[in-house]
């Protein structure tokens, strides 16, 4: 195909180095950029614009179900880290610590956040008092710090954007039946609106947060066939209320410690959404996240009508769909076709004089390629069809992708063989114990992604040790 | 007036101790809250709901603008701030530095951003090459900090909120024309949403942006008379284009450093909101910004009908306006009319079973305690009506206070006598010297406010040294 030059053949093919293909991407279609501070990335306009409108949708679900937001410190006092004991354990070796400001010495050092459950708990200890203030169902918008010692763009940066997610209530019920609901949230955003199917179950002893008494999890996986932890719902029982004494009266008159819950979403998925349906051409957007869902391309664009006809065509359709008219006089429309592709907007519009002639354009949609005439006067409802259309069929592929890589493993023969021929997830019984899953993380590379909500008997023993297994889990290798 | 007790003598007399009735304000309504990190304050939610409501309405404004969200890194390493002189020397000693991280001692330490001016300019380096590029016109909605010694909740937090604009352009002209273009639509948003009125001017070279070339500002003058910084719009020319090395090729092929912006509102506004509306209740909400804009109370809420009346009437209105129901059964209505009260809401509807009976409600004022009886037929009409009459009630309610505090002075004796009865803004002329500038700061306690848009002429010499003077200058205590 004579037209793909130019940008595409700058980006890596996807099949020969997937890594350096996503890293192509990130930079060539300026979702974010490298900054002197190590590990940490600007994110740009194009890719800062995907964010906001997963942060709209989410956003307006949470509030639907309760949900305020709130903003706490950015700082937290070591002391305060330090008071539950398996969360200062996982995130102490990761922290950034502040310990100057204002020109002398802190009396105690303060950590950058890497999550707030502890700052939020002191506060949670302080406003409570009674069952009748509960719930306390608050959520921030920020960003947290970890230091990574490996990081890639949006996948895994030492400074990343997320929500995160934290609650009180009277009862364990309530408090368990909130962090299904806001998984719920998450698998119906990643699935419907970023277009990518979901594994929904409940992380390992091993792999849940620390601190928590169990975590939900939402799974996707990538074009090469590795799993990516979308979304975690945390149920903590009384795990911090106890030390952070966050207690109320309840119903009979008697003190009761809390029951509590955390969870989150972060700018990983914008990392998700590239590597689970981008292609060599570029990124591919889902119309319903895309920053732009159709570009006008202009054919032609010195001859007479031509720039008028474009840009009433985008009069028409701006404001019903997030549209981009691209006039730049120093490229051709070949560049723009691949430029656009590229940057995986989702539908390409072609006008030109015999298309004004004929009262009609040509739409080229990113997914399939195929090239659509429509009259002027139907483009309206035939372009809102056509997006439609897109947004399913790259749910479609995407599932497809993780329905041709999800094997069954019933011996560890069988677990490594699917690995390397198919990475994927690979189904197979556990007998609950840690001892295995390091050994089968050892011999495979692939950790448990969870225990599925819906089960299936694969067989009675567990395909490590051979002992009893009550469980089937999904494994896969990771970002 | 016998209902008003419970809450409200808990709070402070405005007139008597105003620093004290501020603080009672924000904790009583839950706008916000000490943290164990100090000098750094919990939004709570509904604090957090009046600045969504300010980011909502000043991002729309900003887009219609081309203004795009980006992100930037939080961190900043110290070679980075130090590139610019007056910034570094303006901003350095108020920092906080990140110097251990992942467990080990950082080469070079980090700092906190104060302000992204640093950062931003090597990307912006990195990404422009030609005019074609131009202009870049990129926002971030983050937090920054600034250890402060005197804290207080919004007016001077270590962290605060805040929106910063930092944009590059081809020409000097276009670079002021955005920095007017931004701060006008900071001072409509003041104005029109934050019923306050401002006074737009130019900041003198002392109380400049660290590092800019000149600084716009809009200034709002709260209840006690003391004058509030409330947003500030800076040019920035090539002083920062030139040591970040920021250039393009230029029309006419050759290089050229681009000119530069930047511009900012932040959580501050709360804190003027509080002031400058508030009495002896409590706070006062300007309707447009209020999260809840009327408040349904039930009286007699045992009788039959009286709960379904309320909410029926509570579904009739929600979604045209941001309504609450308070059905609470612990508290007696005159409990809740005060509480509503001193959280500011605009608009408080009574609702009990005579009401019913004659198909009507009762609506009463927050800003003016005025009862009005309106048909249940009519309330949709009548709430927007009287919401509308509050906004432009408070604006000028405002205004009143900032015209009756604002006078003339030609001379030191005049301008002490001025301050010590009324506070406000002392409108006097100035040569120009910042020695004059520092005296009145010394004698007075006044800074420059402005050296404002609207220039008058008083006289023709300066209030201070009596030498010749062309500017007439806004004066004022300041928070």
């Amino acid at each position: 195909m004579g037209k793909e030059n130019g940008f595409v053949e700058e980006i890596t093919n996807i099949d020969e180095n997937f890594a350096q293909w996503y890293t192509d991407i990130v930079l060539k279609a300026e979702l974010a950029d490298y900054t002197d501070t190590k590990g940490c990335v600007a994110i740009r306009p194009y890719g800062y614009a995907i964010w906001e409108n997963i942060q709209k949708y989410a956003d307006a679900e949470f509030k639907k179900t309760g949900v305020k937001n709130v903003s706490f410190p950015m700082l937290i006092p070591e002391s305060l880290l330090q008071k539950e004991k398996d969360h200062v354990e996982g995130f102490a070796p990761e922290v950034a610590w502040v310990t100057e400001a204002g020109g002398q010495e802190l009396d105690e050092k303060l950590c950058i956040r890497p999550t707030s459950e502890t700052i939020i708990s002191t506060m949670y200890s302080k406003w409570l008092n009674s069952w009748r203030d509960l719930p306390f169902v608050y959520n921030q918008w920020c960003s947290v710090l970890r230091w990574e010692k490996e990081t890639r763009p949006f996948l895994r940066s030492r400074e990343f954007l997320w929500q995160e997610g934290h609650t009180i209530h009277e009862t364990a019920k309530e408090a368990k039946e909130r962090t299904i609901q806001m998984l719920n949230i998450y698998a119906d955003l990643i699935e419907n609106v970023l277009a990518m199917p979901v594994l929904k179950g409940q992380k390992t002893e091993s792999e849940k947060f620390s601190g928590a008494d169990f975590t939900y999890t939402v799974e996707s996986l990538m074009h090469d066939g590795r799993a990516l932890q979308s979304g975690t719902s945390h149920y903590f029982g009384q795990r911090f209320s106890k030390p952070f004494n966050i207690k109320f009266q309840n119903r009979e008159g008697k003190e009761e410690y809390a029951y509590q819950t955390s969870w989150g979403i972060s700018t990983r998925l914008i990392g998700a959404i590239i590597m689970a349906h981008g292609d060599n051409r570029g990124l591919k957007l889902p119309p319903k996240i895309a920053p732009i869902q159709a570009v006008i391309v202009p054919v032609a664009a010195h001859k007479e009508g031509v720039l008028e006809a474009a840009n009433a065509l985008f009069e028409k359709l701006n404001g019903n769909f997030r549209m981009k008219l691209d006039d730049r006089d120093q490229y051709s429309p070949g560049y723009k076709f691949n430029d656009w592709e590229m940057r995986g907007v989702p539908v390409r519009i072609e006008l030109g004089p015999r298309d004004i002639e004929n009262n009609k354009c040509v739409v080229v949609r990113r997914d399939t390629s195929e090239k659509i005439e429509v009259s002027l006067d139907e483009i309206q409802e035939k372009l809102a069809t056509i997006l439609e259309d897109i947004q399913t069929n790259m749910f479609n592929m995407c599932k497809e992708n993780v329905e041709r890589r999800t094997t069954i493993a019933k011996t560890m023969e069988e677990f490594k063989h699917n690995l390397e021929v198919n990475q994927g997830y690979v189904k197979a019984m556990w007998c609950g114990s840690a001892e295995c899953e390091d050994k089968i993380r050892e011999e495979t590379g692939a950790k448990s992604r969870c225990i599925p909500f819906e089960q299936e008997h694969l067989s009675d023993v567990c395909v490590c040790c051979g002992k009893p297994a009550g469980k089937m889990v999904f494994w896969g290798r990771q970002y």
